[in-house]
């Protein structure tokens, strides 16, 4: 089926969402241009939609079962949206990242007027399916970025985790650790690549002993400082890849004797609404979480409306500088 | 419309469930108790469906647009529970705790096997108009009881507020007090009463002083603790009547001097996420707020089958001992 497409596409030397919006009846095609890529499906064997499908007013959105307010708060903000369009909401919570073409066709039966998906990203026959029936698929932080112009949605990750690790390096910090995010996915990836960009362009050593990679996570960040601590050379600056990440470091760190921010700084990344009331209140890298589900809402609008999107998007974050940072102790 | 129904109830001697069971040709009524309901209703006018609605598979949930992660939680369990049986949950965020008439309105003239309400309890003719379509509605943690057997269902406020003031007294705790909720909110009503009824139990004297009103929220704890600190009897143990309250009453202790439990033991009530990884890890009341959206779905499917539901449930808090609370300190 999405081979079809592709071909279709390829013969009338239009892109695929153009394909699409024939297929569909969508507007915002140039008639010569529809009146070709017409022909070149009607020889495919596809019948055109004389009228887009009638909107039901539902948008389709999937979290995955995560602890923590991240995926609530860009449910949150993509409500705020589709009430502002007079769309509904209809919230799956669904515990697997991974195998989200269940809820897709599920979407499509039952009828639905866009998909919004955190972290989740449908296989390649399900999103052929979603472009065929020319229903709007936005990923928002995807765990991988798929490809074939599947539209997507994030955050700045790594300007965000450059800034988080510019910062101790503005404080005066030289020997900055980085506990890392999961580096399978790409947000792992990206603050994994802010930090050693930022350090490189400082002209500091990037020391494998620098870097713990662990996952996202209290109990992570607690064990990454743990493991750290046997090493033989001690940071004085720790650039967690999240907040929790970031509370379970400084837990170990007071366990050990050591006081933040007057021993080590801390920075952590998302700025959960918890973090401002930690003691002390966690320097962060603030994730535009509501505006990013706000804005996929947008998008999946605009494209029943003929607009095309940039195919990814990144939303910028905001560096917040709190009281777990501070310049280095200074060494006897 | 709703006198007219009550009405109905009345000149057949059974309840209003019952008459929207007939209405709407829901199951489990006694056959000579339909006929007679039969009657009563075509005489005022009414026309009995033959078959129920058709379901749509679709349970609206409304929550208001609150900080932090209570509302979700909720909304979790239930979408957990829906998927069990197969239904879809439609997610309103609204900001306005009291008006919810237009979400009621809105969903049954698209279609909807059921409304969960978090905090917000429809007017009554709105209320008239569910019973009338045999649409069942749940209120989670309403801010008051709704009369006329309005089914709702919150945790045990009365008896975890008592729990948490029984545990400071255990410790030997003599001056306790309480930073309470909204006291225009039954959940606030409740928990200042289960703290005067353990204070009560154990012979010790309640002294407006040791009763400081305020709403939930950090800010509001923070406040509540330097305003009690500017009295003359300093507590040694706060119950407070929630973990936000605690958290702004523990930062206010510290930024006094005071060592939380050291000097001052403090408990709150909710057991968010961060209780536990709070420095201390806070001592606290837990909700069973996935059970309360879980059960409210499971009233909802039940009312479906025509199923009767208590129409108040109160699902039980459980005391989580953590680090915040101790021993008073022995006075010299």
């Amino acid at each position: 089926m999405a081979v079809k497409l592709a071909l279709v596409a390829e013969e009338a030397d239009v892109s695929l969402p153009t394909v699409s919006k024939v297929l569909n009846a969508r507007p915002d095609v140039a008639k010569a241009t529809r009146e070709r890529v017409t022909q070149v499906l009607e020889r495919h064997g596809y019948s055109i939609r004389t009228r887009p499908r009638t909107a039901t007013g539902l948008i389709d959105v999937r979290i995955v079962n995560l602890d923590g307010p991240w995926s609530e708060t860009v449910v949150r903000g993509a409500a705020a949206a589709a009430r502002r369009y007079e769309k509904e909401i209809v919230l799956t919570v669904d515990p697997d990242p991974d195998d989200c073409d269940g809820w897709v066709r599920h979407a499509l039966s039952r009828g639905t007027d866009g998909l919004l998906s955190v972290v989740a990203v449908p296989s390649e026959p399900a999103r052929a399916a979603l472009t065929e029936a020319g229903v709007p698929f936005v990923a928002v932080d995807p765990l991988h970025r798929a490809p074939e112009g599947t539209l997507s949605i994030s955050a700045t990750n790594f300007q965000g985790a450059f800034d988080a690790t510019r910062h101790l390096i503005d404080l005066g910090h030289r020997r900055i650790t980085t506990i890392t995010g999961p580096v399978d996915q790409d947000n792992g990836i990206a603050r994994l690549a802010g930090y050693q960009a930022a350090m490189m362009q400082a002209g500091l050593p990037l020391d494998d002993d620098l870097i713990v990679r662990a996952r996202y996570g209290v109990e992570e960040g607690y064990h990454a400082v743990c493991a750290l601590l046997r090493r033989d050379a001690r940071p004085t600056g720790i650039f967690a890849a999240s907040d929790d990440t970031a509370l379970g470091a400084i837990r170990a760190l007071r366990e050990h004797g050591l006081r933040v921010p007057a021993d080590v700084s801390v920075i952590g990344f998302d700025d959960v609404p918890y973090s401002r009331w930690n003691d002390p209140p966690l320097t962060t890298v603030s994730q535009p979480l509501t505006e990013m589900g706000a804005a996929a809402v947008d998008i999946i609008i605009g494209a029943l409306q003929g607009r095309s999107a940039a195919v990814h998007t990144e939303l910028s974050t905001r560096l917040v500088v709190r009281q777990s940072t501070a310049a280095p102790a200074v060494e006897r």
